[in-house]
């Protein structure tokens, strides 16, 4: 299986993500970019959007890009960092950087920035990559 | 302002815990504890709980314990680790310990179980403490 | 294997542990305290404890707690948060404490406080149990 | 001051990177390259680099990198993951990213890597930039 088939499979199949409105950009083998607007519904008690909401849409990116080698991988982890806010209407877009890939787990880099390329999250995480294969 | 009613404030705002249909079953000084059902449209491409939507749930409790103390707190960064997955239907809890408060940062965990008890979601956050009071 | 005989084994070995004069205060199944003294050696440009000495202590305390179990782990990654400084002549005991044991991973915590039972670091690490029996 | 001055004056203070053997390799704004040799006191139980060593290394890295700005920067928490294991001999290097710099804080990666260019430890740390100016 291709990586865009891949991700495809496993698209259609994430309500949540669905429901989030996520789009998905591009993909490539180890690699993925989404983009999502910010609607009113996402947004925490201070007007801004919800980390939970952000957080989300790296998660997503993150489980995409490593899963396109076509090896079943499961998040074990990860951490988000909030280096500015977002507010509703702003478009985001989260993009995924490999940075080490081994047999048994894999770490990936996910950047999430506004329309004015303001990063508004910084995301990593690992997964462990499981035998089966797509 | 007592805790409950900052935590009331804040819930009434906050429209992405309504949207996941989070509930609140106690809130102290530094404390807070959140329920949640886990629905069909929250589930990703294995058909399991999406990983964003525990970590929303544990921000949340996050962001209510944090607020108790009656200064304005904004989350800085978090971790989320994934013992083991969660399915439609199940009824998660999230729990926060407070670990430390100083003038400037506040660090919290936040477990998140299942009806069976079961660990589903470890988070630890870091907020900052800003000077703006309740 | 006991759990003391476990860690004894492991920290008999363990050159960096030792080179930093860390001493074994107490161990039992998924447990461990050490204790360690700040020497002027320890210290970074600001005279301040290095970051990488507090981590380090809190490193072994998660090795030895997780080990206890009879299976051999390795670590994953772990996250240190700093809410204090430490200074020279400080004593510094770390003190873990076990959230969760699937049978592929364990999560430790590990809390490092000061001679005046002030936290000074804070600890969460994961680790993968290998196959491996002691 | 310039960001080399800057980084030598905090090496020279800087007791634990010198107790490590460790060498400033390059130093710009926002940059920095460092260099160190595993040595046999600074293993584990299981005869590899103990973790805190590399961890120690790569907190270098991000307190030099953080600093060069001119304003006096402390680590508030960092994560690092283990991909591979490195032993005695190995000739380790850190190199700095810098993520993202906003009036409060900074968000800087450091990826160690052996002489064979394997990754061995993946690092992100978080800084709070003080008033503080050199």
């Amino acid at each position: 299986m291709q990586a865009s088939e891949i991700v495809s499979k496993m698209y259609s199949g994430d309500k949540f993500s669905q429901l989030l409105g996520i789009k998905i950009i591009e993909v490539n083998k180890g690699y993925c970019k989404l983009e999502m607007e910010v609607r009113s519904d996402m947004l925490n008690g201070f007007d801004i959007l919800h980390g939970g909401v952000s957080y989300a849409l790296a998660d997503s990116c993150l489980a995409f890009a490593a899963n396109t080698h076509g090896r079943m991988c499961v998040s074990l982890n990860a951490k988000m960092s909030y280096p500015e806010s977002s507010k509703e209407g702003d478009i985001l877009t989260a993009e995924s950087v490999e940075i080490t890939v081994t047999n048994r787990i894999g770490i990936y880099d996910v950047f999430v920035k506004n329309q004015n390329d303001v990063m508004i999250g910084v995301f990593r995480g690992t997964v462990y990559r499981t035998e089966k294969e797509y």
